[in-house]
């Protein structure tokens, strides 16, 4: 199985570390391909941004997705998730929408910690939007300034240790997510320090996808979702997307 | 005060409806300037068209916003308007959140009646992200297939009011909403068939605008939302919105 | 068009904040007339004394609805709001429901802030009722007692202003209310001291009201509600409401 | 312990009815005392009626408190039992109130039966202020036309039957509530026809005060809630209540 | 009337503590029989245990059943409720729904006070089942060890009562209910330091269960539950329970 | 790795079933080791059953669990699965639970489909309990008596892709669940049939497990969840469980 590990933020190192991190918890038989985005943010980091990032999504799984088995949209806003669901045949998944789903197996209710605050209400809403609410412990984040997105782990471990042991015994979590890109395999580091599941994104959504995969089987051959739209023109959009939505590839 | 009425479907008689119904209930003072999209579809129908006109919505607004008092979305999945709003400094309001929040004054459960039934997945999600769940008495749709969107309240004028009086007296709703930027101004041509208040999009909408500048007076001229951005570099960008992040316009 | 302004609280000078806060944002041809309550209490502070003042509205609006095109029951609690809409045919507006379903087109969330901790309970029953659960950040209160409704503006300034921080940085508003009828005014005097949008409650009742006119046209010549009554034979009711049960006015 | 049962409909053959069904299953030591409303509708059937009732009751159990252990107010819709519950410190029961939270002890979801249509809303809305959306099976009504109030029951019987039935099979009830002061009785007639258990409101109601009062001992001596006013002067109010509020009585 | 009180804890001195403040509050005519667990735990505090528990209630109840009116499961977290509901006739009383359900007829919100943080996720888990979350203000617990189950109320009770304020003053409780059976009888010892209605889960599962007897009489002769089952054959089941689902007993 | 695969009903064909469904969809590397139930019931259909055999639940994966990666509890009602994540260190997983959250990948709503409406109520229950009830469809099940539980897909197939149809093209369902041990496999008979994806429980069980030991690596070797319990001394319980208890295992 072949799956495209889509960084939807223009940083290399984001891509490093999640391919680094998520290639040590692939099966055997599982092909994982990095790719990071030409278009974008360096680090997609509101709503607004998100948006934008979105519709590249959508123009780069329609130039990509007839080879691969499915594809993982790897920034925890989930940038252009749904739309890219239904209109493409390979399951799709996104960072923390398979975090999320995966804190569910270990504990009644995940806290979510991150490194900026500035997250806070774009990261509730993800949780709300996946209706996961009645699960959520609540949003944990440092104040610090963030000087390097690459240097966070190091830089930040004590604070990040911190927020994660006040979501545990302040906020009732039973589950930590460390969220957001720039985390991936920061679980490794820590997990002796906190006395319950820690999620990685990265690791969930590897194997939320390959989970995907085996049970879909026949899936990508057939009309797997329900909004398959016929032909359609449009006006202005990048090529590949064009041609896509009118049946040209 | 000036407001555009931007229509992010790229057909004309889709803003003339818009234009011509909204027209009727702005007071006097203010002006309205109609504009129709240059890139996107005919008529957006689905999550998948809306994230990709959403984007165009930005660009379009990073461009035209210091020339207006506030600006209009006109389609009733509110393509972009979060990220807008977040981060521009003139109110934007949506076809969908206006016409909802109007219909909340008029009675407790709003009905939302439109001419497919493709978009009762994507409507229900617009509730829910609006918060509006428990206003909510449903969905209904006519079945026939669409030959023409500019003939929808000639030719399904008998069908759409079925939906609504189905709505109302099966679904329990207090208040119709005709939902899609095509149904604006039929309201006039049925509402002495359906015994409940109806909301037309186009009057919501440009009432919203209108009542968001009166209440926000100096907001434009000042730091108006939390998430108000540092200058941020990108790549590959539309130019004016490009511009915009770098704080360059 | 002609708005009834009615203060149900018994104290001309809180009438007097609410018209001069008003009068300021109506729109050109808006004639708005105050009046205020001659049975009931000083100032409306709990469940109680609103169950007793909504039945002096309906008595009022029972006399005085065939002489205006809207009506706004001037306290934040809404007093017999749901009553008069079932039982007259103008809009009626409330300074509670308008002032949240106003915050929601400014930001996600909106706090709550008021002077006295009494009414906590009341106004998130408030919330909880309009179905704007999910949208509420909470309320804040000052602690100090109130010696003169009047003089709250001024001698609670900076408490308040410190309730509207607050709201916004450990309860994450987005948009902030200044509740209850004595801080109409209050927000032109702070505004520039909070970094987000404020919401005034005599002004979005008046621009509201106005709205609900002019999307409403015919409604006030047809039976615009579901529970217009039959004649209803009553006793011992006051003389005004017991002729408009019978339609004998 | 004595117990007010009081009607706030001014029907005496609806107070009977209350009274006859309700004192059968009184404890022994309880001594019921049943009063009929002398101001208001012969049944109050909407939230503009509840409204002035409300008032009403206020004005009786002000009157009257001193002389009970706990009061009654004997209709479906509560009128004023919030209010009530603020003001005075023996404990007061609602019809529905008690009907729905003594369901909540014979299964998950209860079905409310009513004998018209129009009170859907309204008793829905009764279910959301008590929280207990989560419990409610929906609403049923017969669709004939009412006659008189007294007959229902006998009239009505193979449709109510029917109701029940069909929120049983298919709404999915767990438990049945007869509701509305005129339905009271009426279970003993039906209960071998229906395979659930059901929920007659005038035992709900008696039962739910005997418990309140046997539970609360010493609470009708001291301040038993929180928001037990200071003296307050009031206008134009009737005299027995304005001397309450006053603490002249 | 006859009613079982059985304790699932295998502590005798807690049964004690149950029988003696319950009994105070039975109306006459009702006999109370208490009975304490011959296997189990000392002192039921996870969910991993009341599983356990919650199968040897159904073996009691199984054996004892016909000999009661109604049985009370006396353990806040209620082990077996449900189970033994959808099995046996006779009402089946659980001390926590009982509590809860009582607190909700003497103010909005309550707020559960208990002696060790452990139980919060299980007792909030109790809460959400039985659709009471938007009653509930929240837990609090005493940090300190327990060394003697027997010894809480009068060890802690300042602990206790400083917990009990802290949910009045902080988180808005209405009600406050002492959880578990090791606090039954505390409310009396404290009942004038705490400002708002108290409820003693012994007293209120007494007292509903009563009040279910008087409502159901006919109930336990006849098919009072839907789920009422055909006989069902089982392997290694104690005897008594495998005799009773197959009809044998 | 090395998974149990538990089947708490004592019906060998239900195992043969489960397994060899599951056993294709196993990664290279995984060891399923199936095993039916000893004691219990030939197929637990509600809440009591579910109450005894997750008993027996426990038992046996306190004798099992120090053979195993991760254990699943092969039955849709998850008997006994929080009780068991709160006392064994490997992960475990329900068929429920797997399902749903299975699902969640894959569309917005789940539609759950049986072959008896009796489980209705109970499924909702575990769908609440999951906290996914925005993310459900709905219920369905077949009317028919079921004859024999070995022949349901045959003898039920088109009666099963019926209720599949009927939820979703009436409730709007996007992917189907076929719930319950003895539907497993059944997917890929009648996957050519229905527009939307379709879970198995099987497959959904034996990938989550594997997904908890990937993502878990070392906990299964520390203190993974917060509840752990000190020794506790326990009467009357089966002998491992009780050792287990006592720390003597």
């Amino acid at each position: 199985m072949k799956i495209l590990l889509y960084n939807p933020n223009t940083t290399q190192s984001i891509t490093d570390k999640l391919y680094n991190t998520a290639k040590l918890v692939t099966s055997s038989g599982t092909e994982l391909v990095p790719m990071t985005a030409k278009k974008g943010f360096p680090y997609i980091s509101n709503e607004a941004e998100a948006q934008i990032s979105g519709t590249t999504v959508l123009e780069v799984i329609a130039k990509e997705h007839r080879n691969y088995n499915a594809a993982i949209i790897a920034a925890f806003g989930d940038p252009g998730l749904k739309a890219a669901r239904s209109l493409f045949h390979i399951p799709i998944v996104g960072l923390g929408e398979a975090a999320m789903l995966s804190a569910c197996l270990f504990g009644k209710k995940f806290g979510i910690i991150s490194f900026t605050n500035n997250m806070s209400a774009w990261y509730e809403e993800s949780v709300e939007t996946l209706g996961l609410k009645d699960r959520y412990a609540g949003f944990r984040a440092i104040d610090s300034v963030i000087l390097s997105i690459d240097k966070i782990q190091s830089v930040q471990k004590k604070n990040l240790i911190k927020s994660a042991k006040d979501s545990v015994e302040i906020d009732g979590a039973d589950v930590i997510i460390f969220a957001g890109a720039p985390l991936s395999g920061f679980k490794k580091k820590v997990e002796d320090k906190i006395s319950v599941p820690i999620i990685d994104c990265a690791e969930a959504a590897v194997k939320q996808a390959e989970l995907s995969v085996a049970m879909t089987n026949k899936f990508s051959n057939k009309k797997s979702y329900k909004t398959k739209l016929p032909p359609k023109k449009s006006i202005g959009l990048n090529k590949t997307l064009s041609d896509y939505f009118s049946h040209e590839i």
